[in-house]
């Protein structure tokens, strides 16, 4: 056949109604205004379960598979470039989120991700009949399956697309909100790191560190969290492209799925590359599930992080309240003035649904069966809905908390001076037996360590050289001396 | 103040730009074409986090409580009559759905719920202060706090609301979805009560069963799931009303929380009442956490249910293949003519969904602190998210799996005609050693199991008195001479 | 045969080295000192995997089984009565716990627990044999399969040892242990019937309550708990038993099942009774997944209450501190003389494991196939830890934590002093807005509330009448009068 | 004081009764035949829960860190070469698993782990004693707090000891085993590398692949799994010791953190460091939690592998069947000669358990608060267990069913010539609608595929020329004269 005249004609079906679109099961009527065709509206009846729709970023994917896929083929002689040509450009359009109203269909759908890849093939091959002045649902002149998904399966595809969109989620969402928020922890770190306090263990009252300290300790936290999805989301640019139905590359040219890969890595400009085993590329989605597991691993700092400094907020006359929160909204419907910490309550509850879908992920993953995983779209759904609820509540965490938070410094000092585990520095000195006579002296008589210890027999010399707070914060013996072998 | 004049006035606003509303923290610039007010814009603003917006439900369960409450409020005189009929009236427009574009909030918001008790609140002042002619942000004469809110606390409302929502998706959804698919199962196990079938253990063959006696036990495990269901979800009858912000009651009348739960109950015919203590309604969702561990225990026979008729549908030549599974959809774009069981797979992934947000339910549930427990909104989320999908999917794997499931009688005669494991009713006459002795020769020589008996000297009178699959379906023990003690 | 002479000999056996066990693949070497067979030793051998051997408690449960059926096979005349009476008689020291050292197997063995049956066969037969003279390992005059298994299967009556088992622990020690940990939360709750506190939401101080409210509040959640594992583990009391293979109960006569659960009942003092499904009872362990959610959702209550009284007794001097925790022991290497809240800590962990174990319960009660469910031992393993370190948890938790505890009246009260949400009395008279203004000047001029309140234009004498700390912990609307409408 | 003289006293004390001990809370008595001193007793008495003990591997751990603190305190002259003599003695002794009678304490105890410290502290410092004749729980002259513990606290060793406790199970039992595992698959993708056999996705039947390819995939994911493992537990070497009591390393000399690290990286030929940032590292077990993660997402593929390996083996006639698995025990206790895929049903559990395990560790590393993450013993317990059962698993699962697997070729050969899906080879000659119509048409009539492509119009010829399931195994696509373009 040869190239029909391509019309720029724009996106959009004019039509009411309904028309007829078949598959191999025979005919049945779709929405006139829609592109997509028979498997798709068989879809739609079949599996309009809950609200839950397959994310668009699959098949903005997807675009990028069709693209790369039929410009291999076209190289390759397998077919005309003007139909690579019509593929591409509705690829791009589906790239650019424009045909977005097309993919309807829902998560509960068949196991393989099939039918979302049929929506796609469908689409593009009425798509293109349109651009060419065709009859839509006649196939002709593009194929959904001869042509658009031509060398592919589902079964190669759908995991392909899977890949593509949870690595663009990762690298351009979750990555760069956890290290802007890392970098503001680090940046408090910084302004507070000459602040006394003190430390905490089991929530009981522990020897000094500085603010600083303490924040270093949730910024290194992000740092390996992130560190740690960096190189886990390493497994997503190897892409299962090319194994066609079962991984043997049936229908498929040798080296196709090779090409197709580093097509999509030259659109993407990521470091896609052709999976080395297509049977376990194919069988599992054990790089999903550890990139799930890696979310969730980020997920693990960010809650002792909020938890934290919902904690160290509390109050404001009865709580720790050593950090001042800033005040967003109104905190009660009937108790006037009240500030709560409810960016970190979102935080956290972020972290608990992150910990909940990677659950159902990890199961899901357990499950393949011989060729093929057949709980892909659960998969995706839930690695999607982690990466994209982590990376924003991030961003808003950082924006609306920790960027505005205040340190309160009278409680900071109030704290230090009334504090008895600074009774740990004289250890070393008095050995640990009688500094714990001291502790429990001062806790009994309700003194002042140095009250106590003074009454116990320590000189207040020795106390004053060797229990300064400040010093305390840093490595380093106490000596009968006074001094600190450091 | 006397009753202002109520105008017929229809839902909408027909203004463009912003309107300045307030609170507390001061003014702040909303959508003119929306009622809501300042807390709720705030929380717009900062929480906007993914996709997942507070479900309307919660809002049509709010609808009943403010209504519930301004009409006990109007009965005991601490509000006027039309100040009360002005909220129920609005309430009336919230719990049916007409108000819902004004209920945006996201699901990662406060903790306890009160920027969604806000919204509603916030709404409802507006739209009465139109249909009275009022200005919009005025708060007069209907007062979001005062007014709409009294007696009332987002602490004890709100959990009030997810209990509402949470019965009625069981009850009205869930529930009666198990039920008719139990019962879809129940027929086919009467259809097929006379098939005989080779029964598996561990996958391996094992002695016979009717296809009735198999399906009678999903519907069994359905039933029991069911009547889990239903008696756990008791606990969500109880309602937090009444406590106000820590459970004490504190600004609402001695009272209060029985009348309002006694009227919500009027108003949605459902035996609501008051929980019987406040601090624990308030301080925990444990109701909710036990529902959703109910949700799950019904996801579990599902997975069972979905799984076995996956597996005896595979084929249609190398599989079991002993149920026809109806061809609903093309399953593959590469293979043609395949077909999948697509029900199934989307079911199981169902399960696990329902899994993974029950163990978002269960962490969450556990986090309360003190008088409140600030995990609400992931917890609904969640529960209603659960009960949707498994509601839809039962209904879906009902109608387009199980009751177009067919027999394959052939492949069932066929593996009943070859299994060795009959060799069991031999066991209680020749002894277990022999009868096993029996089974290996016939495997080792490739026989069927009558002519390894035979070999092995058992009489073919005996074993066709003995070793009749019909009788084997039923309890007996077989006896020497050929009987079969009943 | 006729009955053999029963000795009186005690158990063990005084052989050393190795004595030869036969079963249907073969002979096998047997440790002389034990009395299990071929088939426990094949498993010894085959499944030497970790630390987790099978509880003790489901072969004490399979003590009341065997007796149970060897009764009912003796009534019915299909087995003499001497060979009851051996069967009964060793069962009976396996219900004591005397023969425990002759169960080795490990966990991780069959799904069905068949190695575990037949261990409990193997014993009982060689044990019976020894009492009667006879040679061990020839199964003659009792045979492990032909005797002691007659009319069972390990499809039955592995799940009816496992309900047995958890009914059990259950009835005897997480009930108990419930109970127990509830009346001490109420006795505290009564003790502190009257004493004021400030009420905490989101971590932030809100409107006062006694100290009695709050820990109602613990009392009632654990009641709930408590009351709904009550009525979960009825299921458990549904035996499997009489099903058989398959569940059609072949080689079982005609109510064998009911006959045998009802002489269980009789022996154990508890109601079982025979399933109503024994498809469904061996297909699946529902009634072990519902039981062991029931046991997580009692593990959620118990976080919340170990979590608070860690908080509360937070300090000893930069802590919340209302409550002053018992000393156990002390509580750092390296700090003398701090204390920490380690009874809660350890319950905290306990109730995250219980949740651990419950979500692989959940995952393998949904994984069973066809007839069977083969995920058995590991659903009981984690079943019965569960209720283990629940019940002793809770003991421990109560013993040196909840009886011991103190309140700090000092710290109490100057909470209540200090506090500014009881600003929120003021709001039925003044309105939410201004009550607000006042509570913000509070907190910014750093005032107390009745300072801030008499700046804002409140009068002393109103004050006073409305904001009284003890009246505020009871329902009840303050009115511009000054009373409150209650 | 002088070094006091070292007598060769072996293990053991030849006491009866009790021995008085005593802390910072007084005295207390113990038993004279054991090592420990008063905390440990305390621990005891007060934490009596369950039957689960910390793991000896811990206190090996312990060895290794009390040794290195003592050589490098000597070193630095702050203690006497003869006591840091002793405390390596006594180490050597621990890490030789000698003194493991000694360490009886529970998981369920402080969530910092001080109580096991304190034990190692105790038993070292007594069995020094002995050594030396004093007498024992005079702390004199190696004190437990003063010199075992000299520069260290709980909250740096205790997590120190876990690191390396998990890394050496991981490095010494977890990667050898997979990596053996992983090679037996490989072995077997080798031996049957040119075995032609159906492939199957969604149950179903799909194009063929061989037996090789299949395995292949299994060995992948072994292979991809046990690389992430192996990266992962890289942040295992991060060791917290230097930062004492929050992380500062206060009572610690400047250095000594690193110090300690190296030579605890000498004594165990690890490459053990210290941790970068020494609040992370105290403050979470972030280190773990991912660990953790990798265990679990080791378990997914060996889930995977082996329920592909039961169903694949299912049968003997009316499964599968396509592969034999090794009869290594009876497999009924009622059905004589059942064999069942045992190994396969324990690596699910076991699979399962690691999943439940995974679960409780990322919600306990998520409960840190401040400088301590006080959930440290149910994450330590939870990771060995998983991978203790996971390596032994993987060794008897390689063991006693991968080795022993054999091909039905039988089984194998009849699928291929009985399907239906290599009409997928003639898709792209015919396209895609033509090719469903001939699968079709041999699904409506029941006949091979040839014969319903040739009444399709097929040509014998072309036929033949396409449709050769081994060439079907390779990537290709068939063209119009028959042959196929690679």
């Amino acid at each position: 056949m040869s190239a029909p005249h391509v019309r720029d004609v724009p996106i959009g079906l004019h039509a009411t109604g309904t028309r007829t679109e078949s598959d191999s099961l025979g005919e049945i009527k779709v929405p006139a205004e829609h592109y997509w065709g028979a498997q798709t509206q068989r879809s739609l009846i079949h599996f309009d379960i809950g609200d839950d729709r397959m994310p668009k970023a699959v098949y903005h994917a997807y675009g990028y598979i069709k693209k790369a896929a039929a410009i291999v083929n076209a190289r390759a002689g397998r077919l005309p470039q003007w139909q690579a040509d019509l593929i591409s450009r509705v690829s791009d359009e589906i790239i650019r989120g424009e045909l977005d109203s097309e993919f309807p269909l829902y998560v509960w759908q068949t196991g393989s991700g099939t039918q979302s890849n049929m929506n796609v093939n469908e689409v593009i091959s009425n798509r293109a009949i349109q651009l060419v002045g065709g009859r839509l649902g006649s196939k002709d002149p593009v194929h959904p399956n001869d042509h658009v998904n031509m060398g592919q399966s589902s079964n190669d595809t759908f995991v392909t697309a899977m890949h593509i969109a949870a690595a663009e989620a990762i690298d351009d969402h979750v990555l760069p909100a956890v290290s802007r928020l890392r970098d503001a922890a680090a940046r408090k770190s910084r302004e507070w790191k000459h602040v006394v306090k003190i430390g905490r263990t089991h929530l009981e009252d522990a020897t000094p560190l500085t603010v600083g300290q303490e924040w270093s300790g949730y910024a290194a936290q992000l740092t390996d969290a992130m560190d740690h999805l960096e190189r886990t989301r390493g497994g997503l640019f190897r892409l299962a492209i090319g194994g066609t139905a079962v991984g043997t590359g049936l229908n498929a040219p040798p080296g196709f799925g090779q090409e197709v890969a580093a097509k999509i890595a030259e659109l993407t400009g990521r470091p896609f590359t052709s999976a080395p085993n297509s049977f376990a590329a194919q069988a599992s989605c054990d790089d999903l599930v550890r990139a799930s597991a890696a979310l969730r691993a980020l997920a693990t700092p960010l809650f002792k992080f909020a938890n934290d400094l919902r904690w160290l907020g509390s109050g404001p006359r009865t709580g720790l309240h050593e950090l001042i929160l800033p005040s967003n909204e109104p905190g009660s419907s009937i108790m006037p003035g009240k500030v709560n910490p409810t960016q970190a309550e979102a935080m956290l509850m972020v972290a608990i649904q992150v910990a909940g879908n990677d659950s159902a992920v990890s199961m899901a993953g357990a499950e393949g069966n011989f060729e093929l995983n057949a709980f892909r779209p659960v998969i995706i759904r839930n690695v999607l809905h982690s990466a994209r609820i982590l990376a924003d509540m991030m961003d808003h965490f950082r924006t609306y908390l920790v960027e505005g938070a205040r340190l309160n410094t009278e409680k900071l000092h109030h704290n230090i001076d009334h504090s008895i585990m600074m009774v740990t520095a004289l250890s070393p000195v008095v050995g640990y037996d009688q500094a714990a006579r001291i502790a429990h002296y001062a806790l009994d008589k309700g003194l002042a360590l140095k009250d106590a210890a003074l009454q116990c027999g320590i000189s207040a010399d020795l106390y004053d050289k060797i229990v300064d707070p400040e010093r305390l914060t840093r490595p380093g013996v106490p000596s009968p001396d006074g001094g600190t072998r450091r």
